[in-house]
């Protein structure tokens, strides 16, 4: 196991994702401890731990592949989130999914949209 | 027809794509005419004609949208090219396909470098 | 903001969606209020407008493309009821669906299949 | 190997196909000769040649099909030269790929029209 | 009908599926009495039935495509029973996931882990 | 960078992949040198190498995997080179692609049998 790389994505991971990620982390660990790793240390300790884009790019880019393939709610959920904690304002995140009607289709970017207002309904009532 | 929209939709439509879109345009307006109209209106005078994102995020979504996909192999090539003369460095493109292993898989994230690499190697020859 | 394709938009989407489509789209305005009417304006004030196709073919081919993509049950469960309205009969649905399964494989045709029962067993409630 | 379906899908296919099957088939044949016939026998000789849906209308649910999927040009090609046989007009396979921008987004519109293009090109080079 | 086709399909399917299977198809059986005959006919009569590959081989197959489309939940857990069955191991499964992260991205093998999660659960609670 | 696990995966994407491998990555490298090096760190160095599943198994996951997705010719064809080496025989891999049409529909499947188709074709010549 390469040290380096999961300490640093342990870092990333907890800082790009917070309470969001250790849950889901836990949750996965139980049937795949070791898939757990390397999503810790590949995804997060390589990928996004590199210099050439900002976590606010990078939170862009994921949210995008997401909304396009529009079979994973949970962690589309997940990345409205982390989008939200980068800095992405509401207006940017539903502006984002507008676009991606272009690209992906209507239904993809109003399933998108909805799980949005999810996210922002729960934080608005905490 | 929405005269304004189209208007509006033909003016950023040149500012984005330039040459690069004038030929797929009329290429497409001889079996569609009607739709080339829309794809100008609708995609181009309606959503990059909004001021919520700039030029710059809007083509790291429909890049990060088509790489996704993996089977508009012509859109990603034209957006490659659309991303670079909005001032995304080549380095960032790469960098932004990298991130799209983790999403849609390493053939998905390969064929847009590939794709990349191609038209990098085109403009170097002009 | 194209009065006119809107308006037509509200004509078409009302005739064609009914109540079914009042409610997705005041559930969809509050978190994305233009978008909503892009969605009126363009999918049924421009595409669904349009003389070329009845709105029996236009339901089938908007069957046939979201059963295919095979992850958007709402909407697939809201077009069974607008085919329903179309004059397109139940069983006729359930054929159409037994086509995709050579194009887009058995699970993608019997998860359309489960939905078009859902949506007929709660017509048959009523 | 069931001899009824597989000669009804002989039929069938022979009809709907014309010579644009039978190279196929024969191209097929040479490394999947079991297979060729399954195709014969379940796709043509089991649902085309079902009475429920006229032929016009399950080359739309294919084309419908094939644009959404987005990665099957050969398929797709074939499939827009048996609409035109079928009687569809050319006007209406583009009217129909028009309404898969809705759906499956642009590119996947914007391919499908010009592979029609392509189709329509050829044919009038006879 | 064919009816060893059939009566083939029946055997293989009853073997392969046990009480998951007649349970699925009965459902199926009330909306789609037809194609849940095809069901039993072209995949297990026809496709499992043959001699070129075991079941085990085939249960990795099945898992693999449906892993990477990401959009069938339900068969997903169905085939991860059914693997179970054929004697591929919980570990074995799991690590099949594992594979699915390079060739179809993160989200849709930890989706399929969490799928097995359950289907484990469910099982160590009988 | 995790030398253990580049070197690991240096070792293991030699064996597997041999010369079809190698000419690849540096084509790959030319426009993204890091990513070729996590392509073998973590596909080859970190999953391929693990004990859970032999190379034939691994194999047949990736084959479907691909097929399935349907957009990724190259890695298709590779990998069919890639199984044979494996020892898996012709007769296997179209067996493979024949199941492969029940989950994602008969255009994937014949699209993986006419790739084989070419890949057999280039080794006989030889």
């Amino acid at each position: 196991m390469s040290e380096n790389r999961l300490e640093a994505g342990k870092k990333t991971f907890k800082k790009v994702t917070g309470d969001v990620g250790e849950k889901f982390l836990d949750n996965l660990k139980e049937v795949a401890p070791d898939f757990a790793d390397y999503l810790v240390e590949f995804p997060y300790g390589t990928i996004y731990s590199r210099p050439g884009l900002d976590i606010k790019t990078r939170e862009i880019i994921t949210l995008s592949s997401l909304a396009t393939q529009g079979n994973a709610a949970i962690e589309l959920k997940a990345h409205i989130k982390l989008a939200l904690n980068a800095g992405i304002a509401r207006e940017q995140i539903i502006e984002l999914f507008m676009q991606i009607s272009v690209y992906a289709g209507f239904p993809a970017a109003v399933n998108a949209m909805l799980a949005a207002k999810d996210v922002f309904n729960e934080l608005d009532r905490k």
